[in-house]
């Protein structure tokens, strides 16, 4: 075991000592980054959250502890006294550079074992032993800075949100299944055996419920939890910051968001988010950009060539227009100089969501070349380039078939074509953009129903109202979702808050008035009772940390994340439970039958 | 449906108008508290999250929106337009009583109909009926202010720590079965059929590895699990506020936490604590209050007598004493006046906790009356009443067994007797106090072996260290305890930082080297890199609010509580679940066989 620390105590972290300390004597505690012995005395640098401080030890102090010191190694967790003294070489790159800490005193506070990863920034070790040994792991001043990052990213959000009258409010973790949504982790009761709680997938009906109760306006940073097959960056349990309003529309919540937004940027990281945010509807971002999370960093818009193309005698296009489809393009600046190879291996890419090919034309310097040229009179080639706005040195990239398959193919090509050409200049721009106005229903052709696309709460637009029964593809929403540089960083919507409205939206997606009552019957009761206009939003919080801490992996944002199979290495959950405690719950494990 | 808001914005909220808005047109929304016609005016109160304002209707303004108002009944959900006037009659028992709104539009936002509970403080409704319709009886005013002192009790915690250098940070809730503690809350595994997660008891592993992993000061306001039957103010889950702190030893946790404390009860409540807190050992507790969490708003403390009565020819006593127990006793100021049936009653409570009975002395003005005076000499009847430090008018009431049931039988019957005889004068007090130096282990007699009271991670006191093995039952821990008014209000300890010592505590408590290393080996292999020595703290926040709130019913402090058998009315959780969701589970519901 190693030294107690019996009333020692740290007197300044390592990261803060500075000129202005020197001739002070103060107390430090810390990891040891690295120990070297260099003529005679040995130079430690002390490792905390704060930073590095170089302490120094020589046997004229203290012979015994210069001896303790000298044999100190990596990640040994020690106390250093002694007196800040003046860097005899400065290390400028360092805060601590200036100074350094001549040891009088030395504690070993534990020992350690050679550590199996390196604790440094950047590290590029294999994933499964960076979570097996994830407490070293989060040793690393870039996992220490992310971890600050998010507490701090927490904290300004809490106050601001406080400070324009939301109450943060608690929710049950232990509920009922939701619908229409992903998988539930489920929860067996012991008190009525073979039975189940559900984790939630959000709080979405307690924090209406919050408004029905007249608390006005609610946030809560909250664990929701999905059972899903991971794709990469999602975990089965993440963080929402959630948030209701009641007496609101639309524009009232996006621009409390908006302040929110623009304050979380300014104190986290420092960046100005200029206000207001843009708006789009989703009509024009899949027409512009394929995508109802467009990323705007960079242009090249899709456009529709549906009506220049409508005489061309080339059956993929006026079989695509004629089953009601359409023809499309985006207009690659520089691409005309794109080898055949390029070209053939762009046409897999879109072919990978569902496109037939891809139709190309290069304005080359002295020609204009195309394997579709044979199809077009001249006039059309012409009115082709025109409408896209082309020149020579660019490329003309078409794509014909449905809308969902246009606009899709189109859309992941444009960002394809912007990683491939580095269209997105500044790495460091955060471009917001509210996507309003979208589909109420998405209809599924397998199940051959309609599906919430948001989910079965959101208020349809007033004037899409009568739409609801009649004809539910063209009924749109009073949702919003916030996009940052082409991710959703949250959504939300207005809700329905009518016990009427809220049963013919059931009965659309297929439920029954019995199934509607029976899953849903305590908010349909509640809106009888005076229920305020209502409506929210909520944002995924390890995804803005992503943002803030200027990564792209999901695992670096949570302290102890899954794999992609929902196995922690680090305690190795799941595991087997025991049967007497699975009996208590009425339920057991299917065994494997033999064959 | 109820009319659209369609653009129109509350201006004030309803509690917030002043005289200093008088001549000011506002806009109001929020819920009919009470709607009277009066002389051809229309009279309502309308209520919102900060109060009620009165607003008034004639139809001199508009006929039509007189009649609207006219019609509207309690809690319908409404938003008036008007000007602030000066009231005829004020009412200074309303913080808006001075003025009244004079309506001049009304919009009636959502009808209700004829609420099941009434909307007012001091509601008495059966609780089934309280919960089934939670969303109506949070809107009554003192649900709302406990859920506004739970917010920013929640937002002065987090300020604090954040202030003093620690980080929020999130642990997993799926994760790993902890150890001695409660039942877990199991989750079952799809991606491995037949395995479980469990929601967490409390973070505490995660937190000692997240003070391995160098983040020095780390807290977080967290959800935790225990499949407990249900006792009165218990619920299965529970928010805790949970902390912990590197390169500290107890002192330092409690000062910390002294701050903390300091701090919520000023910003909430506006009470001053003084600290520090009085300091307690567990066994100065349990000798003077027989309890470790001691109600110190009252004196009464219980006295040994066991000295005195070491010769008396009286079996029970002998036989306590012999049997290494002990003879102690209360002294109940004008105790002497209780008749013969309350005595008789408070010796059946006291073998409610196995007590044998009670022995009582009763000094009356002119006589000594026990029924145990014919087995005590004179010089030993003196020496129990000068012992006792007892006067005419009290009465000396006596319990002799072993020391576990003196204790607790006598601890209790102090706090009978404070409620009988309403001893605690000041009901406002709030009286803290640290309890500190707990027992180690304590036995369990039915199982044969040692338990840890507080949990197999706590550092033993180090002049113990020595009998860890040899005599557990007499080491104490690094432990302390904070109790307010005979309430536990949060408990920690310094950890294990030492992986010899960890496995050497899991051995005391009955676990094999291989069993501690299959379930905590990730603690153990962590505790071999250079741990730094640790501890902390959990808050139960239920129970803080409680107190802040000033309610004694832990359900009034959640939003969306369950009942005893951890079962929601409002949302009729838990639920039956899907066959096909459950076989990918691995898992089956036990049917009940016939017989």
């Amino acid at each position: 075991m190693g030294e107690a620390l019996n009333g020692l105590k740290r007197s300044i972290m390592c990261g803060e000592v500075r000129e202005s300390h020197i001739g002070q004597k103060i107390t430090v505690m810390g990891w040891v980054q690295r120990n070297r012995n260099l003529g005679g005395l040995d130079f430690i640098d002390l490792r905390d959250r704060t930073g590095i401080l170089q302490v120094v030890f020589g046997d004229a102090i203290s012979k015994e502890a210069f001896e303790k010191a000298d044999k100190v190694r990596p990640e040994y967790c020690i106390a250093v006294t002694g007196e800040v003294v003046r860097r005899e070489s400065p290390n400028p790159n360092m805060p601590t550079g200036m100074v350094e800490l001549k040891g009088q005193e030395i504690k070993i506070l534990s020992e350690s074992e050679t550590p199996p990863i390196y604790i440094k920034e950047g590290l590029d070790a294999a994933e499964n032993i960076r979570l097996k040994y994830r407490y070293l792991d989060l040793r690393r001043p870039d996992m220490q800075n992310i971890f600050m990052i998010r507490h701090r990213t927490a904290k300004v959000i809490r106050d601001y949100l406080d400070q324009n009258g939301f109450l943060e409010m608690e929710t049950p973790m232990l509920t009922k299944s939701t619908p229409e949504g992903a998988r539930d982790y489920l929860v067996p009761s012991r008190n009525y055996p073979g039975m189940f709680y559900a984790l939630p997938q959000s709080p979405q009906l307690f924090k209406q419920l919050l408004m029905v109760s007249g608390f006005d306006r609610y946030f809560q940073i909250v664990k929701c939890f999905r059972d899903e097959d991971l794709r990469a960056n999602r975990q089965p349990e993440f963080t929402q910051v959630d948030l209701e309003m009641a007496f609101v529309e639309e524009n009232d919540v996006m621009t409390l968001n908006e302040g929110l937004i623009k304050h979380v940027f300014k104190e986290v990281v420092g960046v100005d988010v200029a206000l207001p945010i843009r708006r789009m509807t989703y009509a024009e971002a899949m027409n512009k950009y394929g995508s109802d999370k467009p990323d705007l960093r960079f242009g090249m818009e899709i456009t529709d060539l549906s009506e220049v193309v409508k005489n061309v005698d080339f059956k993929v296009f006026s079989d695509a227009l004629a089953n009601g489809g359409s023809v499309r393009a985006l207009c690659l600046k520089g691409g005309a100089d794109m080898g055949r190879k390029d070209l053939d291996r762009l046409g897999e890419f879109v072919k990978t969501f569902k496109a037939k090919g891809l139709a190309w034309i290069q304005l080359k310097e002295n020609e204009i070349k195309s394997p579709i040229a044979k199809f077009l009179k001249e006039e059309e080639l012409s009115s082709i380039i025109e409408k896209m706005s082309a020149e020579k040195g660019d490329a003309i990239l078409i794509v014909a078939d449905k809308d969902s398959v246009v606009f899709q193919s189109l859309g992941q090509l444009r960002l394809e074509l912007a990683k491939k050409f580095d269209l997105i200049k500044d790495k460091n721009e955060f471009n917001f953009c509210w996507i309003t106005e979208f589909a109420m229903f998405e209809y599924d052709e397998e199940e051959g129903r309609y599906f919430a696309a948001h989910h079965p709460f959101t208020m349809p637009m007033d004037e899409d109202l009568e739409f609801l029964e009649s004809d539910p593809g063209r009924v749109r929403a009073k949702a919003y979702d916030l996009v940052l540089n082409g991710e959703e960083l949250g959504g939300g919507s207005i809700r329905i808050h009518d016990t009427k409205l809220q049963e013919k939206m059931f009965k659309v997606l297929g439920f029954t008035e019995e199934s509607a009552w029976e899953r849903f019957g305590f908010l349909l009761e509640a809106f009888k009772f005076g229920p305020p206009p209502h409506g929210g939003l909520a944002f995924g919080l390890d995804r803005m940390i992503m943002f803030l801490g200027g990564t792209d992996n999901i695992k670096d944002v949570i302290a102890f994340p899954k794999n992609q199979n929902a196995f922690c290495y680090l305690t190795e959950a799941p595991n087997i439970a025991d049967d007497k405690q699975l009996a208590e719950l009425g339920i057991e494990v299917i065994k494997k039958e033999d064959k």
